[in-house]
């Protein structure tokens, strides 16, 4: 089975060169935790590209990015607003309600993964507002979603309006963030929305053990160092996480390694038409095929998920091979 | 001020090229969190180097893996016996708090920040045993210690006696566990005496961000790979962390590291003579100076931490220039 | 507004004379928290009632019996499988997350709030077992269920022959333990099933604030007991909770009031035919009627609570009034 | 041996018979929760007690108020100052860890169980600002002592303007507050001092089951609201604690069962001399008895603890027999 061919996951895959070359670049510093030049340039490199006062934290996973961001917006007693096929719900092993220290996570429904004001209401509207029921404290969205959808900046304004108007924080987990805006086509900024915290997601786009939390409220940031290094996640040499993170930032690598692998998605998704369960937004691809069908695929050589009983998952990565992705479209045409 | 006068800490250091060479050679693997061939191989690799049954789970942060373990032996409502002086006490931000969910460090006494049966027992003989007062679940000792003083075998063995009359577990704090074995000159099994977990430190001894919590009983190993799940410590790409700790284990680079570390300090300390507030053990010194001393010490380019308001520390690290150690060995002689 | 006329809730209720008495009856003895002669007494009058080993232990509310019994069944990484609509869920403020540590609350269907062997193993089989997916530990189930409906026996028996193959503990919320056992004419051991803790309610039943927990695995009730400190529900006066808990259990007052409740409950069934929206199990009814309709028994004097848009909720007590209870369903059958 | 010769503890005395009336007379409200007429009315008979504006809750131990009153001034990350002799540290099982997330009690010195400025600030200035130590958020005084010493007003104004300068919070154990207002002879205001919070202790001063968290900050009791449910609390039958908070407001019946209590102490203090370890400023005694002195006593029917090997804990309480106070005291003299 060869490399190439792998359609399995982005989280697994290598490290991009500009990110080895930037950790060598600060073996000799040796500023401890996160007084090394590098991570104390973070807050002016994210305050640049999002247009405002950014405070930024690296840490080494999504979950731990998700949780120590949520645990700003949600107090133990309250909950958080996600999607019932989030990943802070599905994937995270109750991530969240250890950081969070017993808060409840409620789940909303919506197409795609994505939470419209509409099915947020549907889950919190019914709360009674008496001190029997966990009150709702924060809304987390996944941008891009776990079906690679995308929120529209328009989507985001909406639901973050209705945050305000409840008093509800508003998080996002970009672990996909790059897949998103280079799909949107949009800012930085817009495509985070008014939210208080992201989780800026590295990993699944080249990077090797680092994501960023980034605050736009910087008093949250305050709260969530502390929380970091009580989760045992401030790393001594952090100057290779920062080293990552800028590289990332760096003549916008970030985005041009989304989009690296945004172009391998619609190059499969062009072959696939009806099959798609959901349209191509990012670098997740949702397709029908039998039994028969995903035994044949695998026969030629290609691996990804089964996706249910009915279906595949493929995600391509930033070094997706461009020629596989097109070898891999024909086989799905030829099915 | 030059790099190799610099005795601040060991835990910034660079990281050793072999670790370097081992992350890059697994850099086109791909599987995920621990699934990959070197995750899978360490349980083999530290049974063969502890001659038991080991399970041994990488973590980022010796932070983590201190608090991962003791959750495995200390229920929430119970505590765990460390010394006052100890590093989960000290400086881990309330970690044992939020990994145990609020269980109680007891704090015991001990010369050299090193527990005795007698130091335990003064601390955990009063306690009523009824339900008012926290009852002691395990004890936890750091070897080498935070006053850079090594257990001996028997002192460890005593302990663990103690710890089995009064049914509570044993867990190993060993941050710099490599420089007490080299400087004790024991097995590793005899340096880590009858504990069921060893936090065995690798980022202090030439490691980036691999710790090893090594288990010896396999039945805790099973809980605490949910927790670090759960508190956002399995990394995606943890692959690169496993490649850490086996090119750590190869060879015994861990040893040929600490021994380095140890020569330095022991080279500093051969000068210090009734300076040395501690034996040194490791690679650690407390080194009694007035301050018109330690500003001539950093005149001569020294770098090193106050330690109240009459020593000096200077910590010495697997890369520490031997013609440094001997020049500010030098420099202590002529104060 | 007549008091006799009240059906919002047993939860509220007056004290049974006999618990007054009974508490009057301790007023003197002085020994604190559990050492008093009563509470010394409960784990074997429990145990008579059930025929087999117990241990007891008072507590004032149904949350806290809930909790502290689950706490001693489900670690803080695991979940436990209840039904959608079950107390714990809905009404107890995320106290589960609290007791249990974040645990998580694995929400299964069917009818009636009651749980069945299938609606559990639709949510849990489709767990993957690995470390990112919450694993169930425990199952809950509450008897008489939310809806009023009761667990038959070989019901129960069936749930626990899935939990014991599944390695999972069985935990009855019993706020109303009284009403089913009264319902289903069988033993309390029938009633309570093979389970490993029940919450006996009694506080709905005539008592004032003590509910009991029976552990039938006398070691988790050695842990509930630091846990229930821990959680500040030890009352220095625990001999006044006692003293309810056995003046209920005095020739079987708990089941003498529980019927009186029923029976109150039977008695306005019987004229709602098709508008019941539940069968009449215990001392609980949901009554399809109209908002005209809800007004005309309320203009009648009759309080109750509205059950969503389209329906009432009557509740019965130990002290119904049997004549009021006639004249609802008078009132209902003329509506 | 005589109950009226008990000077065990004020814990489990007889329950007052006003507070007995006042009980019988909420039998037939039916409002659940903290939904009737008394539970409401407490913010304003505790706002015309303390002559500002209070939000007042009831909970039915100390443990409970302490910790719920503590979880809104003190983050999960952060600590909380007391004595090392507190009962939050002693005996309460550990419950500040549970209810605070894991939060670190900060254990400082001072004679009497009193904390002073200075043993406050040499527990606390040595804490670097930095994240890898724990910062405190609050501190908790208790009022009278766990020695039975009484902080004077100046005294608390005193720490209560260190812990405004450092942005603590600041709260007051008042197990036995009455015991202290009727010593110092002051308002309720100037005893509990600068406060935000006030564990407002009514058990063991006559009561059965109710204690009041006085909050003086409202927006805190808004929290602690929530807190009381999840912690399972929130007792539906509520009314009867509530009848027992305002029937010891009423009349200041709190003030005269302290006085009564202290009285006691006074009588046999008077013949204690140089015995006594403490001076005598509540109800409570500690003195210097030989173990032949102690059976001398118990040999004439008087009960007590052992205090250490060296002493005798008297605590007289709100029903002490003055006669066997006198009686005691003859006793002592006569050793």
């Amino acid at each position: 089975m060869s490399r190439s061919k792998q359609f399995l996951s982005d989280n697994a895959a290598s490290v991009h060169p500009q990110l080895w070359e930037a950790m060598r670049a600060v073996d000799e510093a040796d500023a401890p935790y996160d007084g090394d030049a590098l991570s104390q340039e973070m807050d002016a490199r994210f305050g640049a590209l999002f247009g405002r006062e950014c405070a930024a934290l690296w840490v080494a996973t999504g979950t731990a990015a998700n949780c120590l961001a949520l645990a700003t917006l949600c107090d133990p007693h309250g909950g958080v607003v996600c999607h019932r096929e989030a990943h802070i719900e599905m994937d995270e092993a109750g991530a969240p309600g250890f950081y969070l220290h017993g808060a409840k996570l409620m789940l909303a429904g919506g197409a795609g993964a994505k939470l419209t004001p509409d099915t947020i209401c549907a889950e919190i509207d019914p709360i009674r507002d008496d001190v029997h029921q966990v009150q709702p404290h924060a809304i987390s969205v996944t941008q891009a979603s776990e079906y690679g959808r995308c929120y529209r900046p328009e989507e985001l304004l909406a639901i973050g309006n209705l945050a305000q108007a409840r008093g509800l924080g508003l998080h996002v987990d970009g672990a996909r963030f790059g897949n998103a805006v280079a799909f949107l086509g949009c800012s930085p900024a817009e495509a985070v929305g008014p939210a208080q915290a992201l989780s800026f997601g590295f990993v699944k786009n080249g990077g090797m053990s680092a994501e960023a939390i980034v605050f736009f409220d910087p008093r949250l940031a305050d709260i969530a160092r502390y929380r970091r290094k009580r989760a045992g996640h401030l790393q001594s040499k952090g100057r290779y996480l920062a080293a990552q993170v800028l590289a990332m930032l760096e003549g916008d690598l970030w985005l041009e390694n989304a989009r690296a692998a945004n172009a391998a998605a619609a190059e499969i998704a062009s072959s696939c038409g009806d099959r798609l369960m959901h349209p191509v937004e990012a670098n997740e691809l949702f397709v029908r095929c039998t039994i028969a069908e995903r035994e044949a695929l695998r026969a030629q050589g290609f691996g990804f998920y089964d996706w249910g009983a009915d279906a595949a998952r493929f995600v391509t990565a930033w070094n997706s091979d461009p020629a596989a992705a097109s070898e891999l479209a024909k086989a799905v045409a030829s099915l």
